[in-house]
């Protein structure tokens, strides 16, 4: 196995200077000292050659790893300390970047930032509609552009490296966010027949998009598989390694949808589909995203009838995030609190005092419905459990229609991997308790990270995964569930806790046949 | 055999309208109807988008052959009547371009103009130390993009196209303008050890040096062999196939150096020495460029003692250009007016009354030395001729030196390619009396023409060229001949007429062992 060679590489150089018995040119001998052709764009000839001729005609290229083509961009004296590069996960709400030595491979440092876009409305669609005129699609496109310039700024700061000094950026983001990066219209996006502008872009100048790096610095775009599969999924298939697995895995990316994969090194399958939002805040009113107070563990013990609660920092509560909500459903259903139908259980007798008690306190009518107290001031009610119901129903359903349309059993699924932060807080036990995840051993669930980020990371580390990126486009099929019948009978099926078929769960206790 | 693809080609684009059961992103549609894989140039995403739509996702994708890629820059509905391209051949003084249809390879017009920079510097040298400071070398740049806008507009007019409808542009010329006209600094291409900051230039866009063009128009430059053997003598050796010939040819390009390359298929040997100043106008008092006015043509009747002359456009007599003076003086030597040495023969008896009246007549004492009266107003000086005879001995000594140097006669030349101006005007049974030109039948001789645009034409035409040229840059030997002591011995032993061994010369009669 040869080493991994980056998408920017250092290349030792060492020529002897010209005399009337050599006197090629200063830059064809600049070409000749390196170990394949290069190509040298127009405008970085005077400086490249200005800079090799200063350095007496030795030190090191800086060239970019092209599709199939080598790219100067710099010549440096001496072997350069560090080399770095971005990798950079471009959510619709948050970004997240690393800051990475190609040199070594080492990450220097790691931020998150807002997406400035968000002024211009948090949700994807409204973006789009913005974007439909020409300006306002500029002004989103500056918007992305001052994010990242902003986001890599403090990436340089902590690291203590200068923003001329990077060379590279790689990205990986969903379809729109793309789109209106490149300040490409993502207005046929949400129309049908749902069809991108692009999918995959040429690799191409960071500064043409008003990045402020290294003048010569190139930009990576992780390519698309579609309107509704990004390249934040095609990196994060890179990052699990599914597309090249002997045995068959599936990748699970709850975001403002859920986002699924399955497959090995002989196929790979994915469909997407509106899963997540009361896991992500965007439904439930006491929801809200991971960030400090937010709760994200609850559990309530069955002897004393105590709730216990964490939440994030520590911080005071202020409402529940997606971990939380699974927890408490599970928690509620497990104490008998709600029934398999999600519903809260106002009459329900109660085995002791002390449940009776315990319910009598904290479940409580709220204008016009049911709402149970977790910690003060934050409460669930009973629109919060219905989103969250036909979210777990609809997660259970796109798993379900997946490996059906395959013909293969969740019990054959090698490895379960979990994105994100939704993969990173829950526990999957009370995923399936709820029915939401299938009834698997724990240890094939692996909580993964941030693999839309991970994926960026490794291509910047190896440009041999920039061929295998369009590979997996080509490779995979693309299941679309909005038009399609048997997702809609397994949604209704999904619909109780844990399922109408009990016998798909039997971890978890089953109470429809108990009085 | 292949068609040749011509260096910017328009290729057909058929594509299903995207539906739900097909919604590729539409880039991705308009690569996948393509050949081959193409690049996008960032910069092209939007618009080529938009144009593929609009014109219902078929019609005709207008692409650049780079060398190993495909790169897109048009899309047009309908196919094009036209597809124009330039070629220019970059002089130091005079441009010449035409316009050229690739879609049937037709010239569609041809221009010639003045070098504007002309003005910072008639000569070379001049101009290289004036583009010392970067601001002058700026300016130098501007020049040669002004005389190239205002050509090629004038070649737009002519053909009713226009200037955004020109894709590609191939330039040849010699080192220096190559480097001003890329705003690269020639500093060191006068200055041992005469070393260009540049042979060869990877295509680039012309707007790139201030062309005002299609905006994604290539330029392609032919690229040099170094300081004194530019891309115009390798856009000739294209145009005469002397690297490719089966026989041993030659091609002598006269500007202000006489450049020649001897070779075939097998092997390309080159050298350029200053034998042209006294044939271009730039050495002898009366002489001048071919233009209107120049005396091109002289005759003198040994029998009758009659001179005849002819002048370029029938114009009253301004000068002697440089095929007039190499007919004069070697009409002067026929009539045994000059001496082998190349000397006025005031002291000359002649054989008749009617010879020594002529000589009376038009042989003149004008100021300290001897002047012959050709026409009105146009006289020959001995100084006129001395720095003639110069130039005369230093061809012959550089075609002596140069096929000395591999082995061959004169007599295993199956052609000699005289290239320009000199080419198309010139005598050669005058230049062989003369000893300027060695003593082969008259059929040898072929006047070519302007090579260096012929093969700029050529490579439009035909995007293999591009290899072909950077290959006679890697196979071509260069024989410096500054250094050189056997052309020193060569070049005296030329400078009598027609050489101090006349049984090199045959064909010319020998008057040294006359009394």
């Amino acid at each position: 196995m040869t080493a991994a060679l980056p998408l920017t590489a250092a290349l030792p150089v060492t020529t002897a200077p010209p005399s009337l018995a050599d006197n090629t040119a200063d830059l064809d001998r600049l070409r000749a000292a390196l170990p394949q052709p290069v190509r040298i764009p127009f405008n970085g000839m005077a400086e490249l050659a200005a800079k090799f001729r200063a350095a007496g005609f030795k030190g090191w290229a800086i060239a970019h790893n092209l599709p199939g083509d080598l790219e100067l961009l710099d010549f440096l004296p001496e072997k350069p300390k560090l080399l770095p590069g971005v990798a950079l996960d471009l959510g619709s709400t948050h970004l997240e970047a690393s800051l990475i030595d190609l040199l070594t491979g080492k990450v220097l440092a790691r931020q998150t930032a807002l997406n400035q876009q968000v002024e211009y409305g948090a949700d994807i669609l409204t973006r789009i509609h913005y974007a439909a005129k020409e300006d306002d699609l500029r002004e989103l496109q500056r918007a992305a552009a001052a994010s990242i310039n902003s986001l890599i700024a403090r990436l340089c700061h902590e690291a203590a490296v200068s923003l001329e000094e990077i060379y590279v950026l790689t990205v990986a983001g969903n379809t729109t966010m793309a789109h209106l990066l490149l300040g490409l219209s993502p207005y046929h996006l949400c129309r049908e027949p749902y069809t991108p502008l692009f999918n995959a872009a040429d690799p191409f100048p960071a500064a043409e998009i008003g990045l402020k790096l290294h003048p010569q610095a190139m930009l990576w775009l992780l390519p698309s598989r579609g309107s509704y599969f990004g390249g934040d999924l095609i990196s994060g298939i890179l990052a699990t390694g599914l597309d090249q697995a002997e045995q068959t895995a599936m990748l699970i990316d709850v975001g403002t949808n859920a986002e699924v994969v399955i497959g090995s090194r002989d196929w790979l399958i994915a469909c997407a589909g509106a899963a997540g939002p009361a896991l992500e805040g965007g439904v439930a009113r006491m929801g809200m995203r991971a960030a400090p107070g937010a709760i994200e563990q609850v559990s309530i013990n069955r002897e004393n009838w105590q709730l216990t609660w964490r939440s994030i920092a520590d911080a005071p509560p202020v409402g529940i995030c997606g971990s939380g909500l699974i927890d408490l459903a599970a928690e509620l259903y497990l104490a008998r609190i709600i029934d398999l139908r999600g519903k809260f259980q106002a009459e329900f007798a109660g085995q002791s005092e002390a449940q009776r008690s315990f319910v009598r306190e904290r479940l409580r009518q709220r204008r016009d419905e049911l709402a149970f107290t977790v910690a003060d001031g934050v409460a669930l009610s009973q629109t919060d459990l219905d989103a969250m119901m036909r979210s777990k129903a609809a997660m259970y359903a796109i798993l379900e229609t997946l490996t059906a349309q395959v013909g293969i059993s969740f019990a054959e699924l090698e490895r379960i991997h979990v994105a994100g932060a939704f993969g990173e807080h829950i526990s999957p036990r009370q995923a399936i308790t709820l029915g939401m995840l299938p009834d698997l051993p724990l240890a094939v669930f692996n909580p993964v990270g941030n693999t839309s980020l991970a994926g960026a990371e490794l291509l910047l580390r190896d440009s041999s995964l920039w061929t295998r990126a369009q590979e997996v486009c080509h490779r995979i099929t693309y299941l679309e569930l909005n038009v399609n019948q048997d997702f809609m009978i397994r949604f209704s099926g999904s619909r109780f806790i844990p399922h109408t078929d009990p016998s798909l769960f039997p971890s978890v206790p089953n109470f429809s046949k108990l009085p």
